[in-house]
């Protein structure tokens, strides 16, 4: 059995539109945000380096259903969980709800690259010391 | 055979991030925004009212897979296909590319709802005059 | 002697850019933010409304001089402090600091409206209540 | 007499907040945008390098003065004028209107800065062949 890593996060203004409500878009906001919340309280950074260039984990999916509107300044309980740790990608799973309502379930893939200057993004085998850290949050 | 709607987007420097590529975020934004563009150009608006109160169209569903980084000022061309023309939803799938190179595809399900004042929107059946000018977009 | 409101803030990854530090217009949303942050723990929100229609405080300026740049992962010490407290309008005063190195200052001028269904925003005397409230953060 | 730039933007859904108008923040990034197009449009980029580094514009200063509320799908006209061209530094002045009715005034100041690489960003001087072809949009 995996843990689940927890947080809350309130609304902003700058989240919600013109329909009233939070704009579809601000949940990715929101499961970046959690993603790299949880790669620092394991002592990690999205945006890291080795010693040659920086490395960093671009998304290669990402997806997101709703199930109920939220609001300016509702408080938002999210979970993370690590749905698969591959070679070179992590999958996330993130549940959203607000109050115990259901709001949103999402889905991330990113995937860990080397970003060496002028050069495109290159795929490379998630450091062992990376791994070994996010194993215990990898369902089985 | 159903039509697609075709445009161009150029990529802005809001939309980069530290990794100095477009933020996997800004394709939600594009898929949003391209949809609302096909929709005006048919005479129709994602905000619209009838004789009793606001209806606009919530995503239920988002999601995007990534292919390709692309980066500031680059030329995004976007297609648009309507992917299914349901009762109450219509799903719309997007292909993005830049200069020829296959950047992303998109996928986002709206819900025609009324929002009344104070109320949770609530799906109602499209409109037939919106679903009639749809239709020639949608595949069989 | 006027009281000042602090807090903080992590620099998240969708506020940074292609230049690799943060963007901006990202220190706008954090005006924002704090001065809701602010009122909220005063017992007030932003968006409320009384018995005839929604009350809100569109800004009429905003200003912001930037002294250095802060990047991913950054925390911002940030203190508001009401500079003058209007008939209609308030005028926050905002600094922002990172591990005790200057980073910008800000200023946000906002007029309380009242937004009437399809009516123009249209700007009220602060309700009383409110202004009472304010009155301790603002400078004589 | 200077020359000033002209162009248009509509508002998108993303630009848009609870209170039904276009968020401040938005016209920030118009400000920048439009900037970016006047650059591009004179063949420069405001993200470019020279033979040893990348050299970019960061504001040190952003102001911006709300005349009225604009909407989702409102046009707005803007103008960019370049108020003054010093050695290291451009102030641009930005008028925006909707169907001939002020919406906004703003002004940035944005320095000339060479980015090496895990430096902190260093202003230059604008290169001449930058300034020369600004020099027809500044005031005397």
């Amino acid at each position: 059995m995996s843990d689940s890593y927890r947080t809350t996060r309130r609304v902003e203004f700058r989240d919600t539109d013109a329909a009233g409500i939070v704009h579809f878009s601000a949940f990715f906001f929101y499961m970046e945000s959690v993603e790299h919340e949880f790669l620092r309280q394991l002592g990690l950074s999205v945006l890291s380096k080795d010693e040659t260039s920086p490395i960093s984990w671009p998304r290669v999916s990402a997806s997101c259903d709703f199930q109920s509107a939220v609001r300016f300044e509702d408080v938002l309980d999210i979970s993370l969980r690590v749905a698969r740790l591959g070679e070179k990608s992590i999958t996330y799973e993130f549940v959203f709800s607000c109050a115990g309502r259901p709001v949103a379930t999402g889905k991330t893939v990113a995937v860990c690259c080397r970003f060496a200057p002028g050069a495109v993004p290159e795929s490379i085998p998630i450091p062992a010391v990376i791994a070994a850290k996010l194993r215990p949050f990898a369902s089985s």
